[in-house]
């Protein structure tokens, strides 16, 4: 299955008093994943939202393994639950770039909406994506 | 089980483009719910902190119901889940003040760990804390 | 001058990795000071927007006087500095209520702009707000 | 004068429901732009630390030209304020590489601070770090 990479440093503004990444800055880093690899597959996130459809996360989960502090490189790696129906589900793998170990594992489930904020059918754009994701 | 009940408002700063609060912000909300169940507990986390422990989150999960948009005045409803051996766990229950309907639910776990980061038993003043909890 | 109190509390999410809370996050107690103010002047910045009216931040500063940590409770002391003309100015100050000791001040100005982000001459009920500010 | 340079990528964790970048997040980039500019003179901001000197914000302002929104790549030119003595202080430029258009300008002061959150004279590395930007 194809993963999809992307690095990013750890900043001061994303750690807390602990020494350590705060959790929830954790998503923004898997945010960063998405958004490449969407853009990597040619179609930005911001075109889809052009289109007319919106994925706001519905579903989300994180286990945390080791802790990450300032100024780690950090290694995103996200690849898309094919299995999926009615929506996308994004898995990542963080991983400290200099130890090489894994630090995070998480997952993004998202709706498909229209401008309306109603629940959709992923539109037929979104399925070719998946479907040029699964021949990669 | 005994709810501890705190309320927030989502300001601008926790809303992203959709117009809705962005996901990873519920978890500001979750650690007020969780900072003020244990002051109320007469144990502010900071306390614990004091006492050479730390509670690092080490897994977490959130489903989003509904969207919740600025100025909305949100109840975070915190429970602990005292069968969780080893370290600690809460669930949150995210409501709109204005509409009682429920937003998003979630958890959190987390790691008893002392200043060195090694993970060790649950120290008696925790088991105390949960003990006291489970009386309410 | 008439200054509106409202308290907060430092949380972990807004500390950093030397112990104190992170700069930026200041400006969103700013924004809390100034949200309330509007609130009890008897019009939520969400209604002045419902009429089409956007106040987005268009200069800004801070002094950092003393570190704030984790958990200290915070009271923000926020003024309108009717002076200014063709748009918004608000002056804060930030106490720890603990020490009652100064940590901030800082100020943020607004641009007067439509649903389109052109910028407006501020409308009549944004004077009269002003007005009613200058009567307490 | 020498401006080291830096891009990034506004994602929606920064964004708000006005549709633009929410303002306090403009201080993050400035934080990149400066610790880009560290790593790049040899000495990341990391091992300033590791060699007990910190580097806290005592001062800040920035002017918002222009609004950001979701996806736009920015460059942030940092440069460094050679004048300033007893501390450090930083100059950013902000523009979206797309329009090459100003959004922001900003200064970030610096305290140089000891372990103990005393404030000291800046260390003779610092100062050959200045020689060193000078010479750029």
């Amino acid at each position: 299955m194809y993963c999809h990479r992307t690095t990013c440093r750890v900043i001061y503004a994303d750690t807390d008093t602990m020494g350590y990444a705060y959790h929830a800055n954790y998503f923004r880093w898997f945010e960063i994943g998405r958004s490449e690899m969407f853009r990597f597959l040619g179609l930005p996130y911001r075109e889809i939202e052009t289109k007319g459809i919106f994925l706001p996360v519905s579903d989300l989960g994180c286990r945390f393994l080791l802790p990450v502090r300032y100024d780690d490189q950090i290694m995103v790696e996200t690849s898309l639950d094919h299995a999926v129906k009615g929506g996308m589900k994004f898995d990542y793998t963080v991983y400290i770039v200099e130890s090489d170990r894994i630090v995070a594992t998480g997952y993004t489930r998202h709706a498909c909406v229209n401008g309306d904020g109603k629940v959709v059918r992923p539109p037929p754009f979104l399925r070719d994506l998946i479907n040029q994701y699964l021949k990669l």
